[in-house]
């Protein structure tokens, strides 16, 4: 077994510190990645935080992995020693539900293994994330990504990237379509770029001025300033779609009645508690609100050679481990364009 | 012009009473009704008591109208004296706007003309409703009811019997379907029927036990009572459509975790206030949260045929007009079984 180096929350709420574990062999399936950089995705620090609900400690967080193959169990048939290789939120998952045979691992119907803060199917032993220097992981987990994607700025489609992708593939986001997306953040900039290399006319929209100048330049030819009055009204009908990456709760009426007839708003920010929804605004245009769960494996490959043949990737600042902690703080605040990645190579 | 016997409310909040009015000429287009019934919808009261904002006074109620034709003008192609016909929410709309091309006139971008309550188009005259002796109106938007419906139970089709009917057609329930209906109103009580007719496998979902003989008298084959411990717990998971028909303010999360991966749940009870949405009970297993308003002319059409063929319409309590004003006290308890009629014949 293999000694990875690692930061881990030791308790809830404690800040992260160093940490040391054992890997598991490399069986028969498995894919031994040297770690090279790891997103921080706001659901790691809910996860650190306890704040949806009891978690499993030590917590190695980070499911936004991106690194190298460096050894590969005999049975594996699609990966060799230096490929560039991602892990994204899963691991594992039952394989044989409704949901697993039909490529949407995230929706097992008996429960995915994530891939930090899960027990590894049929043990007790808890998975590690990616905020270490190795990962071992079934071929069936495990990404490739595309050459001409500089890794550190790759890691964060793992699930940013397919956060946003999935909903705008599943609802059928086309060329031409006018899609809104709501807030800026590390969800909300992989959106815009995702949803302009499919031809959409982009919208961003955020409650101040302050994300204009980053929303034009990521390829929106529109952005809403929800501070400004008549911001909802004046743009109301006008959407095919909208993307809420928003995890605060949120009135979502006014939201809503920007959609035309027929349209959705889907929610992918996970706020704390619920929002509230005028039921007015989506009888009276026959609206539709969704929700969406990062996506499945087949899915991330697809939107990880879309990213590839479109030259996608995140706009990132690279940290090294040491400053996780100030990161999280920095993320809490919103203040970060658009993801923090870390340098493993810090930890080593 | 003929002088027309109606109930009204004269000025918001009051108890309505008698009133006259004097109805337009026979257009070319038009067709003369003889009103012989008028469903009380709970639509009639919240506008009567200006609950939805402010109103036009006075002001005749009714959309659920059913009669006999008595005259027609000479452009009159589809209708000819004496058939038995019926009157909708709307008896206009703009015609060419997207929305009235594709027949989902409900949806008009001009906004459509209601049945009571709105203006004539282009004209400064009021639209009256169904607590009348007589309508006139376009025959585009003028109902045949199927000779094998009784006219008096016929007359909520128009509102209740619609309003249910297009979500379960445009969500395409189908033979085998899991579908629940929440509360067993007005609405409720016709959307069982319709689904059940549809070939779905009913569950009536209310918040005691009070509703569960007529549910299956009705055609449910399950009843979940809310007030029950772990009422939501064990049905997670098990509908692939839910119809809402409840207008007070809920928690609308425990309803939206007993659908399906993907499925939806429609809400076409009107509530005055916001409902709340945990973004969880959506996004966990890429739900769906829907609205719809009445449905299209060219569907209505269809559903009074769906009913005809298999025999639905509403169950009724039948009224004379002096008890509308007692009758909207027991419609607000909830007191009904499961639409008011009035028997338009006490009005002559």
């Amino acid at each position: 077994m293999s000694l990875v180096e690692a930061y881990a929350a030791m308790k809830p709420k404690e800040p992260l510190r160093r940490f040391q574990f054992k890997n598991r062999e490399t069986g028969n399936k498995d894919v031994q990645i040297e770690i090279m950089y790891s997103g921080i995705c706001h659901s790691d620090i809910h996860m650190a935080r306890e704040e949806w609900g009891p978690g499993m400690f030590p917590l190695v967080p980070g499911h936004e992995i991106a690194g190298k193959v460096t050894k590969v169990g005999a049975g594996v048939t699609r990966f060799k020693v230096g490929d560039h290789v991602g892990v994204g939120c899963m691991v594992d998952s039952c394989r044989n539900c409704n949901s697993c045979k039909k490529g949407i691992e995230q929706y097992c119907d008996n429960g995915a293994t994530f891939t930090y803060g899960s027990k590894r199917r049929g043990t007790d032993e808890p998975t590690y994330g990616g905020y270490s220097t190795q990962i071992v992981a079934d071929e069936d987990f495990v990404l490739k990504i595309p050459a001409n994607l500089p890794l550190d700025k790759a890691a964060p489609l793992l699930c940013a990237g397919i956060t946003t992708y999935s909903p705008l593939r599943q609802w059928n986001v086309k060329h031409g379509d006018r899609v809104a997306v709501v807030g800026l953040g590390g969800l909300g900039h992989m959106a815009v770029k995702i949803a302009v290399a499919m031809g959409a006319e982009v919208t961003v929209i955020s409650r101040s001025e302050k994300k204009k100048a980053d929303s034009i330049r990521l390829g929106a030819r529109h952005y809403i300033n929800t501070s400004e009055p008549e911001a909802f009204t004046k743009n109301a009908n006008q959407f095919d779609f909208i993307l809420n990456t928003v995890s605060a709760e949120l009135d979502l009426s006014p939201f809503l009645n920007l959609l035309k007839l027929d349209a959705t708003m889907v929610q992918v920010g996970v706020p704390d508690r619920p929002n509230t929804v005028s039921m007015i605004s989506l009888i009276g245009r026959r609206r539709r609100l969704g929700g969406s769960l990062i996506g499945g494996i087949q899915e991330t490959q697809e939107m990880l050679d879309f990213c590839g043949k479109h030259h996608i990737s995140s706009d990132i600042e690279l940290i090294p481990a040491e400053k996780i902690n100030e990161a999280y703080e920095r993320v809490v605040k919103g203040d970060v364009k658009f993801r923090f990645v870390i340098d493993i190579q810090s930890l080593k």
